[in-house]
């Protein structure tokens, strides 16, 4: 009877190889096949090699392979508004048509005249309301259906699509490359973490349990019918940017990333936490320098300013003198999305 | 090239399995040989048929397949003192040997002095300087280094063996077939998360990324010589006993668990949660009704009552009115550690 459960066992990780590499069936030879020839392409491809090939001075054991990826603006689009944001404000109009005295009060009121300046002018209290408002006071499982809704109908402004169509095909090929180099794979996001959680398997092939983000409390309790609830509460566990990645890496996988991917300020330490690793560790920034394919904001390089865009010079700076490496959009990448051609 | 990196991915999957199976090798047909026959046995491996066979309307998709097992007096002794506490108050000599001051000062004087009475009599305010004392402000490198060397010299003191080997052999097969089943193992523990970490993959084959335990902030920033370090601070993320037991597999794990096993009210709110899931649930109590090979205590059954024995009449009971299997000590395990024969 010993062989069957272990080959079930076996099952089990076809299942999900398949799963990861379907969507690349045509990657037969080139491992990342939308990605142009260059120091970044070769880095890539150099760390994997290295890492698990079993006679390399480098090489990790299976079980110690993790790799950590910001989302925003490094798996996916961030730009005119990070989804998730949007989620919260396109949720305030769904809330003021339960309870229309919130049309009256601000910073609601701000949020459903639509006025995108006046939204700019939004302070980080408002901010907060608005968060408090759309993502607590409410169950983990009904917060999970209302964003499997608004993803199965919200749409990007400028694609016409919905946001997770709208990841970066070079960088889905690097999470399947050290998938099947046998990487386990996060997301460590500043977005929230069941926000993530809904659509990240489908979208990444990444489980809710490879979430790391904003993490908010819950409580248990029970509902009317006697049965076990958790309700979303306002208390936020781990602020997950800047100092709050590494954090948060330790609170949910426990061990430092062998490899980290990021776009800005808010994953510097998760870059450092990563590169200060004993033997080859993997330091990548996406720099967002294609306003034709996608956009091109920074400041870096000259790039233009944006409030969500923080590739600062200096942190393009440290990556020069650390050793990571800068990932050019423009140059880079063969083509940005999936439906590319 | 598509097939090696398949074929490296089952090898990772291979190596796995063979590390979990190892120790139980002589399971040549029943995936339980520590068990007596009963209904505890029964439902387990009733439980393992209904949602792996895929021709059971029960069937389970293999990645929702989540297992949670308490830790202290489910999965190990956790009897004449809780291992994690006795670290603690371990570590308070070690602390008093760099701090002499401490001598005299209490909680620190009536742990240095040693007597059992007295120990009892601590408060929950005393316990609290204890835990901050001993379990923060350093880094989580040096805390890991701390507890793998206590681990390697501390004994408990009926046995006189390390504690990680008072290991319930019926447990790790419990684990084991499990795994070799398609499912997730996590401990889910009010001890603390990184103390469990230490030991778990060595001991128990789960990895530090499925332990939920009590959980600690840690705090980002250099040390002297500007390298990142994580600081261990005095702040509770996570309580992670009765209500804190859901949030924290809400928090780590983002899906409701299929089977969940524990020993007393603090694994209450887990066990409900589990149970009130759609489809098949396994919930499972060990009661500790065996004073000759290990310990007996509850109060359940007529029990004696304990300090940390919190197995109640009213657990009991509900156990028996909602489904709940009790796993009695005595009748149902043949053998309670591996080293009996």
């Amino acid at each position: 009877m010993r062989r069957p459960r272990i080959d079930r066992y076996l099952l089990a990780g076809v299942a999900c190889a398949v799963c990861c590499s379907a969507a690349g069936a045509q990657a037969q030879t080139d491992p990342l096949p939308s990605w142009n020839d260059g120091p970044a392409k070769a880095a890539i491809v150099e760390f994997v090699r290295r890492t698990t090939d079993a006679s390399s001075p480098q090489f990790v054991p299976t079980e110690k392979r993790i790799a950590t990826f910001d989302q925003d603006g490094t798996l996916w689009v961030e730009k005119p508004t990070v989804p998730q944001l949007k989620y919260c404000l396109d949720r305030v109009s769904a809330l003021a048509r339960k309870k229309p005295e919130l049309t009256s009060v601000e910073p609601f009121k701000t949020v459903l005249g639509g006025d995108r300046a006046a939204l700019t002018k939004l302070t980080m209290s408002d901010l907060k309301k608005i968060l408090v408002a759309t993502l607590t006071g409410i169950t983990t499982d009904q917060y999970q259906a209302e964003v499997k809704q608004w993803l199965a109908t919200a749409k990007d402004p400028r694609w016409k699509k919905p946001y997770n169509e709208l990841t970066y095909q070079p960088m889905q090929e690097v999470l399947r490359y050290l998938r099947v180099s046998g990487y386990k794979t996060y997301i460590v996001s500043g977005g929230g973490q069941d926000f993530i959680r809904t659509y990240a398997a489908q979208t990444y092939c990444i489980p809710p349990e490879q979430i790391v983000g904003a993490i908010g409390g819950t409580a248990f309790g029970y509902d009317k019918d006697g049965q076990p609830i958790l309700t979303r509460v306002p208390k936020l566990l781990l602020n997950d940017v800047e100092t709050g990645k590494p954090e948060g890496i330790q609170l949910m996988i426990g061990r430092r990333p062998y490899a980290a991917f990021g776009n800005s300020t808010g994953d510097r330490q998760m870059l450092e936490y990563t590169k200060a690793g004993a033997g080859e560790r993997l330091a990548m920034l996406v720099l967002h320098d294609d306003a034709t394919r996608e956009y091109a904001y920074g400041p870096a390089q000259g790039l233009p300013d944006t409030r969500e865009g923080t590739f600062t010079q200096a942190l393009y700076d440290q990556a020069k003198n650390s050793g990571w490496i800068v990932i050019s959009m423009k140059n880079d990448w063969k083509r940005v999305f999936s439906f590319e051609q």
